[in-house]
């Protein structure tokens, strides 16, 4: 197996099957996608896969680190330091569902929900919200240091914002709710502007 | 198939099948639980149960018609009318794990996933939901008419307490986030306060 590698470092060979599972788990869901289906996706024998991921585990595990890199790029791209406009910015990518492709935010919950039987799933999901929500803490700190945000705790700040994030995206994939993110996004900056500015 | 019946008029044996597969959810979760699994629990053969329910979808839509039921007469128990007050109860009781137990709430998740998939089942989450939003809504509309709550658009709120409710039980079965629902109340507390009772 390959060494692990972090975004910048991924062969193209494994970007090449990042992409692939993505597709297999748009077209499949994830209840229903094998090594098999990756692999045809990939246009490669299952064997090629095998040589970067030991198991599908290891390759879901690998799958959301590389959806934490994608976010990190993407959030990176913006040059505002400011931390009312970062913060918009983190709730706005959090808020969107970017491909407009719903069945992948169902496979993403069916992923989720399988996550208490699969340790190496639930621990990189656990990676992933941790660092976003360490994105979202430090943002809420610098505003609180310059006086932006009026917030004793940040870090319960930062988990309540996800707590939103979380429910858009189960009630998004779950209900057939269309408008959940933009009902979320609209909660979000009720909760900044009422809670984090208040007077 | 037996007539469709509401809270009060379930047979002591709908009753027994639904706390059967209460139990079925939490020894196998979800993706394991069969009708025979049901059956097991419930003492009787899977044809006892079938009198009832013609599929597990049926049953399944059944049981979460029960768990509505069940959290209406809990939230019916209490006496106050004040919307402050009521609102305060609805969200206690909506951020408990009452049973505390999260192998319930990850089968709940689990059956959640799978509910784009599965047309009767989806359809009842979303009577669910729907049902529990208008609770959310009616007392909120009556404290805006008494004074209590400065808030123009009470559907609009409901919506976001429920988007609280939903991240704080995705995050505390899926990421064992043991204090998620502790957190989801404090959010919830801070929104009505912040939000919902501005100047």
């Amino acid at each position: 197996m390959a060494e692990p590698s972090d975004g910048d470092e991924r062969s193209e060979s494994e970007l090449e099957i990042m992409r692939a599972t993505y597709r297999a788990l748009c077209d499949h869901g994830y209840a229903n996608m094998t090594m098999q289906t990756i692999a045809e996706e990939y246009g490669k024998s299952t064997a090629a896969i095998h040589y970067y991921y030991d198991t599908k585990d290891d390759l879901l595990a690998a799958f959301l680190s590389f959806l934490l890199d994608k976010f990190i790029d993407r959030v990176h791209e913006v040059e505002t330091t400011a931390p009312k406009e970062r913060l918009d910015l983190l709730l706005d990518r959090l808020l969107t569902d970017r491909e407009g492709n719903r069945d992948f935010m169902v496979a993403m919950l069916e992923m989720r929900a399988q996550a208490p039987y699969n340790d190496a799933v639930r621990e990189q999901f656990q990676r992933n919200d941790e660092y976003i929500c360490y994105l979202l803490k430090t943002v809420i700190a610098d505003g609180a240091d310059s006086g932006v945000f009026t917030v004793e705790d940040p870090n319960h700040a930062a988990e309540a914002l996800m707590l939103i994030v979380d429910g858009a995206r189960t009630r998004y994939a779950s209900l057939e709710e269309e408008n959940a993110l933009e009902e979320a996004r609209e909660t979000a900056r009720e909760y900044v502007e009422s809670v984090l500015m208040e007077e």
